[in-house]
């Protein structure tokens, strides 16, 4: 079994609370918009747990209603840096449970009553939210706006749909109140010893809830994994595109499990054994490690507990949000959508097994041949070069988002909230963060010196794995969109001019010229229609679209 | 170039109107719920074009509003079956201009208001829309509510998204009114000759429109290549899937001609042969045949033109709907999904012109080497085995959709629908539709003898086609993922588990067993939470969702 010290080491954090002092971290100053002269955490924490549920005086530090894993989680990790925290959670008996159990001995207060949870937060108040999302958020909303004064903060810290949480900062905007929508990632682990946070909304809140969220969150090379992310629901916005990478990043590695388990007949031992040396260079990453761990699992039988567990994948979430978001904004996010989508097909599982009675692998080649350690070795180059054009693919997407939207986003410091603390954390992103630290106005990954080489160096073998399976039989959906896109990508010509041919066609829609074929007849940028059959009329089509 | 009397006969219709008699067809009397004993078309048309604009009283079968190149061939349709239209547009000089031009000598008389329009309709008032998708379609529909009398109908023929659809008919029913959505395909050529028609929405509405729309539509072996679909927004719901198979469609022919130009190094006029080949083999088909022309049609210099057209394509439309919605409902519905996504693609044009001189090509094999003819033999088996792939696809979505919507659809209906008229015929669509009537209930249609048959002879050739373009360079989105698909739908166990297992790990998002492997302590159909690690808590994840 791998230690739990490596693990944690990439968590950025510590098994243990690295900061147990009971003073404040003394807030930032560089928030131009600090609207305080003094510190807004200024007081003093103060460890009130001897006398919690008596002790009606403000004392806590930020108030958590939600008390399910990653609620309980994230308060125990604020008691450990030092904040006073109130829990609160609709059904009361769960306060109860969690202060006689997990939060004895820690800085954490409760309350039974909305009203009581209010009224033990020091002011401006802070309450972070961590309940379903959509309507509980919404629920939550409107029972504590009449508890609130001017200035004081609601957090929604589960995962909400982006639009929501920019109608969530307008519309408490317009009661003087601050919203913030942070997406907190890293599971449960991640909450107790040190998320990734990508908080956005109402800037004004920042300074109030920085000190903290700063504190809790996971740290890489010394710098926190968390800083704000920008205006309205950005901060939800990008916690959805972290997931959709999350997702792209999982089914790659399935995608290279599968090749090596059914393509080479490996035993999950030596899958193990193979991720355990992947993960010792690029592919360095959480996931790696923890599917190494996985593959090792083995059950009470001696045999691996993962090939026992049914296949069938849920996807409705924050990576179909991501795939349906990409698609609104016509940016080419191929390798979330294949991911998603190959999470319906995993779930559709009674078709899969009634069809594979009767569609049977027919090809040329029915096992695999030629150098088992290459083909590991560009298997493994498959992979990265995959990883980096999800990457690539989805900091596109955030870059025409940003656009789209109006915000302002800072791509060194997303790369940089990611390398810690969260799931998809790994050595790449610190990579990432250098490559647009280095140009932050980077057009595209590729561009990037570092990746450019990468890329360039991946792609033999990277060609090779998708060739030999689909020759194989094995299913590659992920690799595979990779592969295309960059071959798409990177071609001046594509095959578009026959789509704009047949449309004009059929559906008299025009087309334009390209600039290097441009004549007096078809000047640059005019809307051609031509008749190609030599009859019919003339009537460009205004109303209908193929 | 090829002679239009193939193409027409593709159409299902004829060059001049094969019906010119002046009586009406009469009308089906099937249908149960037929309100009145009459036929509801049983008045006679008359030619009554002589004084079109004098006459004010009510002579017309059919008004329709919206004057582009769709709404004038479908008008001119309908008169040359015998049926007298009421034409009308929010510019009116462009009905003058029309009755004055191409509707001269014909049943088609015109208005110039709303009010003389809808005076100049038979009762119950038949009035279909021609107009831009969205806004224009609610308000015409609120111009004309105080106009029309209780079991007037309106249909909406353009492109209308179905969830529009569905408030429509709710809408109107309201009123006392009766909605019909309507796909129409087939561009100007099917609207003028004979369409593929898709109504659905209010089924009272049928009987009063049924003669008019399966006498314009067109027809395969004699059948109407229109019936109705079912309730609500079906009908949009089935031309939006219809779109994005049209999508896939497209995208195919454009791989495998980049293939055969980049790859092969074939001219355009030997691609056109080969086109022409195809054209008579499994492959037969419209779109097959149009891009045959178009790889024929030659510019003023003697080249061929389509090489000049600027590789952009757009992709703000139905395609798009159809992957968002196959998203929504969790069907993994790829095809059309790359289609769309490769369309975002060519439209960065900026981007991959300058990505095209940072990122170059390397492999281990740099031409095409093997045998030519053999390979586009493996070509047209790719394009069919990927066509196949994409039919199921969109016939699981529609299947699903029925299931979501509570609609009824007829399966070798809507095979039938686009046999013929639309973009997308072919005799590939008799298969289906073949298929379909032998086995209503068919779950999917590689379960049927003849694709299974198909498919299994298509499969070494596919192979081949996507791994030699993996190694060439040449992008292949839409035939790579059609493969993975099949070998991730004809696979019983999926990589699957392993996503399971891992969001368990990091999560604690519970799995479930596989029936074969169940024992007492992990029973199947229960939610089952390893300590992967042998740390954390035995708290299961119930807010977050990764």
């Amino acid at each position: 079994m791998s230690g739990p010290v490596t693990r944690l080491a990439k968590l950025g954090g510590a098994l243990t609370p690295n900061n147990t002092s009971s003073t404040l971290p003394s807030s930032s100053t560089t928030n131009s918009f600090t609207p305080s002269p003094s510190s807004p955490l200024s007081g003093t924490a103060s460890h009130s747990q001897s006398d919690q549920n008596a002790n009606s005086s403000p004392s806590a530090d930020l108030g958590l209603i939600g008390l399910a894993v990653m609620g309980q989680n994230l308060i125990l990790n604020m008691a450990d840096h030092g904040f006073t925290i109130c829990a609160f959670n609709r059904t009361v008996s769960k306060v109860d449970r969690f202060l006689a159990n997990e939060a004895q001995g820690k800085s954490i207060v409760g309350a039974h009553s909305t009203e009581e949870f209010v009224s033990k937060l020091k002011s401006p108040r802070r309450i972070m939210l961590l309940v379903q999302a959509g309507q509980a958020v919404d629920d939550w909303i409107e029972t504590l706006i009449p508890l609130l004064e001017k200035g004081d903060i609601i957090i929604d810290g589960g995962n909400s749909h982006f639009p929501d949480s920019n109608r969530r900062t307008t519309y408490l905007a317009s009661k003087g109140l601050r919203f913030v929508g942070s997406g907190v990632s890293g599971g449960e682990e991640g909450a107790r010893y040190g998320p990734s946070m990508m908080p956005g909304g109402d800037e004004a809140a920042w300074p109030y809830i920085k000190d903290i969220f700063q504190s809790i969150s996971a740290k890489s090379d010394g710098e926190a994994c968390c800083d704000w992310v920008g205006d309205e629901g950005a901060g939800h916005y990008v916690k959805m595109v972290h997931n959709g990478i999350e997702y792209g990043d999982m089914q790659l590695i399935s995608e290279a499990y599968d090749i090596m388990k059914r393509g080479l007949g490996m035993t999950s031992k030596e899958i193990g054994d193979t991720l355990a040396k992947w993960n010792k260079g690029v592919l360095d990453s959480f996931l790696i490690e923890i599917t190494r761990d996985i593959m090792y699992y083995n059950d009470e039988d001696g045999t691996a507990l993962v090939e026992k567990i049914l296949d069938k994948a849920g996807q409705k979430g924050t990576g179909k949000w991501t795939a349906i978001n990409a698609l609104d904004l016509g940016m080419p996010v191929t390798l979330i959508a294949e991911a998603v989508l190959a999470r319906c097909l995993s779930a559709i599982k009674d078709e899969r097994t009634k069809a594979s009675t009767k569609l049977e692998f027919v090809g040329r080649a029915n096992k695999f041949e030629g150098d088992r350690e290459q083909f590991l070795e560009d298997l493994e180059q498959a992979l990265y070069a995959s990883k980096i054009i999800s990457y690539a693919q989805g900091f596109m997407l955030m870059q025409e988002a940003a656009k789209e939207y109006k915000w302002k986003l800072n791509k060194p410091s997303i790369a940089l909230m990611w390398r810690g603390g969260c799931i998809i954390r790994s050595v790449f992103l610190k990579d990432i963060t250098a490559a647009y630290r280095n140009s932050p106005d980077l057009e595209n990954l590729l561009f990037d010196d570092f990746f450019n080489k990468a890329i360039h160096k991946a792609q033999p073998g990277w060609r090779d794995v998708v060739s030999k399976s689909a020759l194989l039989g094995i299913p590659t959906p992920a690799f595979s969109t990779a592969l295309s896109w960059f071959d798409g990508y990177r071609t001046k010509d594509l095959p578009a001019n026959l789509l704009q041919a047949q449309r004009d066609y059929f559906g008299a829609h025009t087309f334009r010229i390209k600039p290097e074929a441009a004549t007096e007849k078809y000047p640059v940028g005019q809307d051609i229609h031509v008749n190609w059959t030599g009859r019919g009329g003339n009537v460009s089509a205004s109303t209908y679209q193929a």
